[in-house]
């Protein structure tokens, strides 16, 4: 390589992130050059502030500018009902859905062992501290359909169940657009077993 | 989008770099969130100092964080031959190569008039200057093997030849490693055309 110190020094730092290789950080750092300096300056900026920017909201634990959160504090949203997520970004396919108006809590992850992710690692303590502070009616557990959030569900449910309210846990069933023969079989299975009348 | 802003704002700014659509600039965003706050800033800064860091050498027009450039001031380099390339880019490969050990002098790109680029728009006054102070035997017109790498080493070529020094083109030819079958009948005719006794 006959390219400057700190150009190199960027190709290798943008090299660390996730799905760029040592090619597209170098197309990446070339272009840098390329682009208006204050451009360049602007997204440097943004990036090394990020980590001060965007906090955790201490409520629900979804990232947040303010703390507590917009979603938190939104009057427009139900306080009875709190939808529990495995992280922040889980939050986003649900407000798109526009089929939600109630709070959120972000768990932190799901329950593995073999991670070394145990209950006590995830923001349960606070889900229990919201929940004792009363109102709620309703608990969705919204955690992901896979290994992890079936069994991190399963475990809310137990903890969740005795301090009577409701506990709900988000559909099963084949996903808008698929094709059955296409479909893995568990799908299909908890497809036909959540049949509903038409 | 539920994101704060420094986030969406973040996502904007890095999916206006090549080949970063939304999802890549917000797969990208997340992961930094996730990285340690040093390591983010880190990255952040090279970014943001990378205008001020990178220069261009005022002798070759090489990326350079000193001036004048490594590869001018090498004193094991011949200082009798220039090879003259479109882009700083370009001198990667030829060094990898490690054919040459002469000087350069990048033009900053190739005449193509359809884009606006005229000869004047090129570094090719600077390149004379150099040839003007003596002692250069041979120039090497490295430019690609495009339509307008092409136009720009006949261009040097008709301009360079009067000042009475050997003025070489890089090899037409097939590639290392190519199929005759799966080669353009253009590369096939050149490497007919260019063929050597062996």
């Amino acid at each position: 390589m006959s390219y400057p110190k700190p150009l190199r020094r960027l190709v290798g730092l943008l090299s660390r992130l996730p799905g760029i290789g040592e090619k597209t950080a170098t197309r990446l750092a070339l272009h840098m050059l390329k682009m208006p300096p204050g451009s360049v300056r602007e997204l440097g900026e943004a990036i090394a502030a990020i980590p001060d920017a965007v906090i955790n909201c201490s409520k629900c634990f979804n990232f947040a500018d303010v703390d507590p959160c917009a979603l938190c504090t939104d009057p427009a949203r139900r306080d009875d009902l709190i939808c529990v997520v495995e992280d922040p970004t889980d939050i986003v396919p649900i407000e798109k859905s526009g089929e939600y108006k109630g709070r959120y809590h972000v768990l932190g992850g799901a329950i593995s062992p073999i991670d070394g992710v145990m209950p006590e690692d995830l923001h349960i303590r606070e889900l229990l501290d919201r929940l004792a502070q009363g109102g709620i009616g309703e608990v969705i557990l919204a955690t992901n359909l896979t290994a992890e959030g079936e069994s991190t569900a399963s475990y809310l449910a137990g903890v969740l169940k005795p301090l009577n309210m409701r506990v709900t846990r988000i559909a099963y069933g084949m996903p808008m657009g698929s094709d059955l023969e296409y479909t893995d079989e568990i799908t299909v299975g908890r497809a036909i077993k959540g049949r509903r009348e038409v």
